[in-house]
């Protein structure tokens, strides 16, 4: 696959964004979350989503002007109302209240109703992890997967992140979708034809199948677990915001209009910092030590990501030549 | 399957429990938290294990006389110790100070750590939503789970609730443990020979199988997902509460003093109870409202257990003579 120095895929967003009409620390927010996205191997977030959030915002369907803003100030909780404004420039700025209300509180909270879609969700996570705090968030979709012993979609795939801050910046970071599979995933492997390790749904006959051309239908991580674990999060986070339910999302013509919940915890306020990694480190190694299975590598959430955002920077960031040329051309 | 009445259980439970030396209060809520978690449904952590709770306190390995108590108030957060006393007792005060803290601050949290078995997790979860709260809380264990990709045990099953209220006491109530199936289960299942409807972890040979006899590895949730759920699930309880980790627990003979985290958000601060209730409705109608798979029934977390204890209260808690036979001679 070919590679492009990260600066220039950051200095091209730059560009197509302050043409889109963004302008200051709103363009370099994006351009480096999206650059940083595909940075970190997850190109379905970064730049093969780009030129689509452009025409988002041209259409007007993503509003260039809107930004989420405070509606109710709950001691160390916030209600935010994202106004239908760039779900990153809102979820950085409501996981940077979030913190702010840590500092202050030890754990901070802030509920975001009425958002677009915030891209890689681990991109929260980092901002908590990155100010040494433990970062929770997830958000609600419109409908993908059907619950477990049901046909019809009725559940969001709510991604879910946790983080928990390392001193030399490779976060523990956990980014995961209630389907076995993220959208993006079973879209390149029903293209390639390359099958899945595992089961990533049920194709017509209503059998498990690790062939993504043939799923019908999404399974959840651990069938009724995901599928519970889904329904909560949907609920939590439209109950906390104030906001759309997966259900009233799904009333709309497309997705717009999340919830989505961002949790911080000052970790400054509860330890020594070399005594907090310590504890990390020692898991971490612990989890390294036993037995693998043969041709397998035990990894912790977010060490394969890191390797590859620390190869994309010394070596480039890995492009499908499609995209990026669609992306010179805007 | 004989069945006892509800206030015979309490009666019997609260007589061993004043025998063993409980009094007041704390006789009532264990005696309470037993019965109804055998009540709903769960007796893996009711009837079956109330004479080995007996046999800990007995022995000294869960102290008869300790309590949670703060260690430091931070705000909306506080850190407890558990002191090894009684883990439900320890799991009752500590939600019902998060539930305190959510009533100041919107949202509420505690963490706890060096504390013992809290028998059902979901039975905190309940606490909450009785006092119209969401409850989120977690607990990490000794190891009891290979990580996805590898062959020894070095992840906890972290069993994880998370609590919706609804007016009529029919919460939502999520409670899962990262393992496919619980470790009650997997006995059961072992003992009868019936198969799992999916697979439960890995064979002799590396296969997924259905036959609980013949696993020797639990299976995470989602493979990977629920492995690195289960780590991050660990490290923030133990970094949270400053309290031992999964690693750090698995060095000692036996699990004793895990660290567990409390959170409540307090509905009645974030808008109309009417509008509350009319939310998490419409998005239950909607879940059942969908096509389901011959045989099966779509149900929300929680639905199946409301069912259960209703029952146990007009016919009688389901008890297995041989545990019940062991309380009444204790």
């Amino acid at each position: 696959m070919k590679t492009i120095p990260y600066e220039e895929m950051f200095s091209q967003f730059h560009r197509v964004l302050t043409a889109t009409g963004f302008d200051g620390d709103d363009t370099d927010t994006l351009a480096r979350v999206f650059a940083d996205n595909s940075r970190d191997g997850v190109p379905s977030h970064g730049l093969n989503r780009f030129p689509g959030f452009i025409r988002d915002v041209q259409s007007g369907r993503v509003d260039l002007a809107a930004r989420a803003a405070p509606v109710a100030a709950l001691g160390a909780m916030e209600q935010w109302d994202g106004h239908r404004g760039p779900g990153v420039l809102n979820g950085m700025a409501s996981m940077g209240r979030a913190i702010e209300l840590a500092r202050q509180y030890t754990v901070g909270a802030v509920a975001l109703r009425n958002t677009s879609h915030w891209m890689r969700a681990g991109a929260y996570g980092m901002l908590a992890a990155d100010a040494g705090c433990i970062g929770i968030c997830w958000t609600n979709t419109s409908r993908l997967m059907p619950p477990y012993g049901g046909l019809d979609k009725r559940l969001g795939n709510n991604p879910l992140v946790m983080a928990i801050p390392r001193p030399d910046g490779d976060h523990v970071l956990l980014d995961m979708a209630m389907t076995q599979f993220s959208g993006g995933r079973m879209g390149i492997h029903a293209r390639t034809g390359e099958p899945f390790p595992v089961p990533g749904g049920y194709d017509r006959d209503g059998q498990l199948t690790t062939d993504a051309g043939a799923i019908e239908r999404a399974l959840p991580i651990g069938h009724w677990k995901g599928s519970g674990l889904a329904l909560c999060l949907d609920l939590v986070a439209a109950l906390l915001s104030g906001g759309q339910t997966t259900t009233q999302i799904s009333r709309q013509d497309n997705e717009a209009g999340v919830s989505q919940v961002y949790l911080a915890f000052d970790l400054s306020r509860l330890g020594e910092a070399e005594s907090i990694a310590a504890s990390v480190q020692d898991t971490l190694t612990e989890l390294a030590s036993g037995e693998a299975l043969p041709g397998e590598q035990v990894t912790w959430p977010g060490q394969r990501s890191a390797g590859k955002g620390r190869a994309a920077l010394r070596d480039g960031v890995p492009v499908e030549w499609e995209f990026w040329g669609e992306v010179l051309a805007l």
